[in-house]
């Protein structure tokens, strides 16, 4: 209820009081946005999030991607995960590789909380109608260290803000920033938080849709839309000496109505890495950088008795487009991070900036980079 | 308390009753075990165990491997992992790979419960003294699925199993059979379990030892040293029909004392899948077949003030007698499994025979594989 | 030629003077094998094979295998590769992964002939009717170390020797041992060479045929349908010392009709390194243990305006019987290659001895492994 | 002699006809350049170049790097290989990533040379003092495809060539541009070819070097340090229709005198395509994305009898400075490479034009990124 409350009052300010860089002038690559310039532009595709934020001290939450409507066990999508960099504690890789397939709603919380986030999930998946008999799942939870902020070693997180975010999925727009898995997260030495973006291809490319979401909390030299902002700004990692600033992890999901297999997928899943680079993003040593990816074209039933089954794909030569699809809306996601998050104070007293939209706007127009 | 008691109550039972195969005059392979025939047979490395049976339904446990007696976050030991077949929920990959190494106790339980024991890994790790401002833990988890016996959706493993497994790990002999995480798996039809092994190099060869613990849990054609003993038995994959019978998985955990880096170590999980395939097992599509390889001769500080630092690393020409013991070793150890382990009755009655001893020696002794 | 009239002499006496151990009343496992217990069992599956052995010193040849009769690059196979152990040189890996297609025969070899393998690939894709306009292709050709009865730093084999194996394929029955590219190689100490094995599922289980085929050039401690024949001939790794007898390479090449994606056929890979553990082979450090394969049931065009295609394939649930058939076809192969072998001498006056048959069923009957 | 010639008259052109984007007043990132700014500002680390251009027809050539001056072979380097997109024919990737070491030159050349190129690094390190005994070679070649300038069906590349690189392979500063490898190739529709570049870390990061270098030969979206030169060029790809406009591949060579060990060179070698990324590249589905990376710190004997050996790494934690060195210098590299080629025009009459150097600064400017 607690909880609920601080969603209610937060989210509102969240999703009004920031402007996306789109809005502001900034507009990261060629090919056209989605409608909600947001992963819920790939239909079916839903996002529901609880922020965490309690006193002094707690500054986390719980961020959910649901593939689709129906039951998710039962009606498998295709998936594979691309780890750009290990240092992280993501669930579910394996059996995504071996098989193909997620089975789960992908959840992403802070590093510690992992395991209740995959204990709601299984609590979640058993207790689903139609999967009375099941005795297996494969949670697939995502996380990044949001322990600067956060009183992370308290671990706030519980099971029913988990199987909050889950219920309140939805279609529509995504709130960005300090909500959800972002509330504590600081990207680039700023505050970082969610982000997302799309991309909808032309017809002539074959009219897919690519939407990603994104939990920003690494570090590197930031750059805006190519803008060194983080010279600029004076602010980068080993500027002075060898920091941990880098560090931190991205997790990074992408979803696409194109027909893609699990080899395609991961291909797909490589270039989101492509995208973070673009940000300035170094995947330090210490940054765990997952992607995750599934497209929602073809379902893959948890039972047949049919051996053999018929599936669209998507020829080799024709995946390319998705591919810079994916690049510009995993920079772009990133970027919306930036914009859409405030400062915070946490744990420990201390406070995290949010990246100073000012400043940025003036470095970006002395760099010719505002459309205005 | 409750469990402290069915503990103690089943622990003699299981490591009396029975006689390991070795014993019995089944001598797997030309190397000599080590002293213990166990994985505990490499200095330092502790096994703990906490077997869950309570009532007609719970049918599970908890099996922990200590890769040494200090602070295994601040010194962590250098790993790989090998995934045979994914299908399984074991947690910890992406970082031991990423990093070379292992931070963590390695738990073992049922699919299920695999939260819970990540949740008492973490627990354990931040509490332990000079940890207190770490703020990330890679637990490395596996796990079978043991819901033919167990009820498995009622996850009955608490934290305290897990704590217990890790508070009472030990040098020294390792019980067998329906204990810890071996409890409630069955393994070629049969009731299978907990199961232990090694190999001591000659001194021409290293001198190093090699230890296995595996948790089997999986199916194919049973052969006892090369003898067919699912087929005399009647008892095998597919047949009558497509069956499950082979599904299910193998946790399998190698240490050594030979200095061997992550690169190496790969190597040499890998060859612990061919070892598995000599009791016949297919790796079959619902088997999560994972393999954990540690060593203990090289500690990597978690903190350190000399960015380069030097180790002793075994040359990769040198490297083959351990892939030959880890075959062996793991032959042994799964072998051992289905022999200490007893008839199971469990959750909606279902009940798995142990292997019939008496008939598996006759048939031994047809196909001349005792040695009396 | 030459080559010709050598390939004309031996083929009958590698064809005729030795007997398959199935024909010697030792049957490996508990599937039935297709009609020619070949690879060439999977219809269109053509095999070529052009023996080199000439004077002294040269001991080496070229075995193809040609997945279908057609333009294999515009009518690409579907494949994947499995990398058991990689001290190897094996060319095409990386295409193969990315793309999940096989677009060239498959050539084996010598080590240091890839490259002319490689190029006469190459000249024969070109020049194929159709192919006038192509500019790039991926040769797939593996390779195992022929030098102890091979001048292999002599480089002996050339372009025309391939392009004649290329030419020659075809279906029906597949000469083993001494041939092609087993011409020279050893396998447990004993003289190896090429061997195949195929099964075929019953229809319960699909229905499906899977063939095999190796160059066997390896070590370990063999096993002769569980039989302990190289401890009980006293010739195994490491018996004395540290030795490189293990060394060595296999050369696997699985074949399928069963609709498999490249990522089961990369799991049914991986089985086939399982069926070469029950021969004792340890994949040891030396050896370079590959195996590639492919189905024969989509064809994936090289060009089409069809960016969406529709395609068959079998589902998670139905592939184990496969991998079973993978594990027994490929511990077949094996043995027959070195069933078929003959006592060859080569450069440097190096002799390697048959396996002592007569010795071997002896054993056999005496572990009551022969069905008389 | 022909090609000597050919070289002379070439090397002093493109030597001194063009200028690197650094001395144009285009300073890519914020760590200090080595001395070159090329890859041999790692110590004992060679290139050598042939360039091949004959009549109408041929465009193409070989570049070669030593990591040292000695006997590589008998003398290895720690190495890593990372695939970011498999669409190529890369040689030795297999042995390189079991091993962990490099035991021949890198070569690069066209695709269709590929054997041709191995061919002659196997004739080169047989005939090497001190190797006359071994029997086994793993060459390292990697490839774009130069078939639009090029007529790479006729494979002009013959293993004189290859040696002659070899042969005058020398420390110093590297040619850049139409030069070797580089001469047929085109990069983001512009005439790519050979660039390098490296830096220096500061001695507060360990005081270490990193260089790089790339054979251009892909596409996306042309960035020149963040600056959207393909944009307003009007020139990337998909701008009209699917083009394979940015088909094609990067082969990417990542030096360094830290001691790094194969898990931490394949993290640096991952971070080498995050530097491809800022130039554009999208990683096509045509586009075989390959880097090699070694390090110069450890050699690794090729026999030894002493079975373990001491060596000294560098900790994980120190590792981050290094990726982002390795971002910087592949970005500079590639837009050397572009700025250092010149328009050529080659078979069947296709001309591919240099990037407009004069209009690539004016739009520098118009977006403030050029000092003056």
């Amino acid at each position: 209820m607690k909880n609920l409350l601080t969603l209610l009052l937060l989210l509102p300010l969240t999703l009004t009081a920031q402007k996306r860089p789109r809005d502001l002038g900034i507009k990261i690559g060629v090919m056209p946005a989605g409608a909600l310039n947001a992963i819920t532009d790939v239909a079916g595709v839903k996002v529901g999030q609880v922020t965490i934020s309690e006193g002094a001290d707690v500054r986390t939450g719980v961020t959910a991607i649901l593939p689709h409507d129906g039951n998710i066990f039962q009606q498998k999508v295709q998936a594979a995960m691309y780890i750009g960099n290990g240092f992280g504690k993501m669930t579910g890789y394996a059996q995504v590789e071996e098989l193909g397939t997620i089975e789960s709603p992908i959840v992403l919380t802070n590093t510690l909380s992992v395991p209740t986030a995959a204990e709601a999930v299984i609590d979640w998946t058993l207790s689903m109608k139609g999967n009375e008999n099941i005795r297996s799942v494969n949670p697939v939870i995502g996380e990044t260290n949001d322990g600067l902020l956060n009183d992370i070693r308290g671990r706030h997180v519980r099971k029913d803000h988990v199987l909050n975010a889950l219920a309140q999925a939805e279609n529509g727009p995504v709130a960005e920033g300090n909500v959800g898995a972002g509330t504590g997260t600081v990207c680039f030495g700023w505050k970082g938080g969610i982000g997302t973006a799309s991309r909808k291809l032309p017809e002539k490319l074959g009219n897919f849709t690519v939407g990603v979401l994104v939990q920003t909390n690494f570090g590197g030299i930031l750059k805006v839309n190519g803008v060194p902002v983080g010279q600029e700004l004076g602010k980068y990692a080993f500027k002075e000496a060898l920091d941990k600033s880098s560090d931190g992890s991205c997790m990074m999901v992408i979803a696409t109505d194109a027909p893609l297999d699990a080899r395609n997928l991961e291909r797909l899943a490589k270039r989101v890495m492509l995208g973070m680079a673009q940000t300035g993003g170094i995947a330090s040593n210490g940054s765990g950088d997952f992607v995750i990816a599934f497209s929602t074209a073809n379902k893959v039933l948890h039972e047949t008795s049919e051996a053999v089954f018929s599936s669209a794909f998507l020829h080799n030569d024709y995946v390319s487009p998705l591919f810079m699809a994916a690049i510009e809306a995993t920079e772009e996601a990133i970027i919306n991070s930036l914009f859409m998050a405030k400062t915070s104070e946490g744990t420990q007293g201390h406070r995290v900036e949010e990246l100073p939209k000012d400043k940025v706007l003036e470095i970006m127009r002395k760099y010719g980079r505002i459309k205005e």
